[in-house]
């Protein structure tokens, strides 16, 4: 059993309609908002990355799902693979920041000793009166998107090579937009963060409502070159169809519209432009 | 910072009422039980170990957490590091088995690649209208224990030497209280389970609640060799104190006694028994 039939597997076994079928970016309880992610060394994080970076990351980018639903954090459970000294005491410094940052509690969680690879999970609960899916997108619709997408892509690059900049930071210290989520979901048909890159995560909301989107990649706000920043990934921004008409709340740029049919479309200034051969970060 | 300073720091962070100071099995959010257990390969189990009872086990540990609150399972979200096909076919067949035994939604999670030693997390949200803690017992109460200690024990070292029997499917497959825990949440004072050993987990119920604890090793149900049972680990009974004139709606026997000062004694038939060199297993 591969990793694509394992995930179909635990979907079959995923039958209450508060887990939307794995296919969401949290789970929803009555008014709970709930979601699991899980970091491992030399996959998602490395071994010399700063430790209060590390912290930082699992925390915010929890609370990015937890802001793709509209919720307020209410408390989070963390399960720490201890390391050196050194790591350990970097790892809390970093983890209070962003803790105190989203007035996130820290409510429980377990350590453990590994004698290899480490790995670090978080579950983050939050709460919220109307947690919009990525389902709810109607032909029609708008795409929004409340910022500007590609600059943890350069941060990246500019780590990979040994270079410094303002976008390193927001490749290791992501801002989840939980403000923004909750102004939006009152208001919005569907709503999801961008993680794995603008392109790749725009198509999985218009299959999941079951609709084609189409994106003006002149009206995306990118850092550098659009089509590289809209398939990079880690920026966290909230991806957002409502209906044309609406008046959002908060600073939001229409990108794209959804349409009856399937899949995805680019096109630029009224051209057609070809999709990407990748259009973002495929991972488990 | 070392893994004892890891923890104290880990206690600073975690100010809210409901993370109860870490020092509980769980975490309590108003009618809500969390928890979370990490477990890791080479340490919680072994390579070799079969997944379908990696799966039972990951998920019974955190049920049993919130049984000894008193808690009904209302969902989980499980972090799961891909394996072989086999490892991953086989691990599915033991986490359907445990979530349909006792009816716990799997409501979400992740799963991801690692290039080492794997691990595995599991969330576990209970419901409870009052989740008794360790710190409740008083002076005069009875120290209860719902079962038979040190099965666990044996099988465990029934697989060390290659051999079988009964106390195998104990070590493999623990059975949650959770009918019990939910029985008995609302007449005790303090409640606990047993995973470390009887012995330190009464200590640490007794410490908890600025206490002293004697236990009565003859009228302690052990498998085996008392002494030996009641410092093995992994049995998942339920440790309640409650008031002695408390009849408990569910079979338990009394084994104990709290009163005030500090510390664990043991008798045997009224003469005292020296303390044994560990009380249980300290692991992290």
């Amino acid at each position: 059993m591969g990793e694509t039939e394992f995930l179909f597997a635990l979907r079959a076994l995923a039958v209450d309609p508060g887990a939307r079928g794995f296919l969401d970016d949290a789970a929803v309880m009555g008014d709970l908002v709930l979601t699991h992610d899980m970091i491992v060394e030399g996959v998602h994080f490395l071994p010399d990355d700063p430790p209060e970076d590390v912290a930082w990351k699992l925390v915010a980018v929890n609370l990015s799902d937890l802001a793709a639903k509209g919720a307020e954090p209410v408390g989070c459970l963390l399960g720490y693979t201890l390391g050196s000294a050194d790591w350990n005491a970097r790892f809390i410094v970093g983890l209070q920041d962003v803790l105190a940052t989203y007035a996130m509690p820290l409510l429980g969680g377990d350590t453990v000793r590994a004698n290899g690879t480490r790995s670090f999970g978080l579950t983050a609960i939050g709460r919220a009166d109307r947690a919009p899916s990525r389902t709810g997108a109607e032909a029609g619709d708008a795409l929004y998107l409340t910022g500007t997408i590609g600059r943890a892509g350069v941060g990246l690059n500019l780590l990979r090579s040994g270079q410094t900049g303002p976008e390193v930071e927001a490749y290791r210290r992501p801002r989840p937009r939980l403000a923004e989520g909750r102004a939006l979901a009152p208001l919005v048909h569907a709503m999801m963060d961008v993680s794995d890159g603008l392109l790749i995560d725009a198509k999985r909301m218009a299959d999941a409502s079951g609709l084609a989107v189409t994106i003006d990649l002149a009206a995306v706000p990118a850092a550098g070159n659009t089509l590289e920043a809209a398939t990079a990934g880690d920026d966290y921004e909230l991806l957002v169809a409502a209906a044309p008409d609406t008046a959002l709340p908060v600073p939001a740029v229409r990108i794209g519209q959804f349409a009856p049919g399937q899949g995805l479309r680019l096109v630029e200034a009224g051209s057609p432009v070809p999709l990407p051969p990748s259009l973002g970060w495929l991972h488990a």
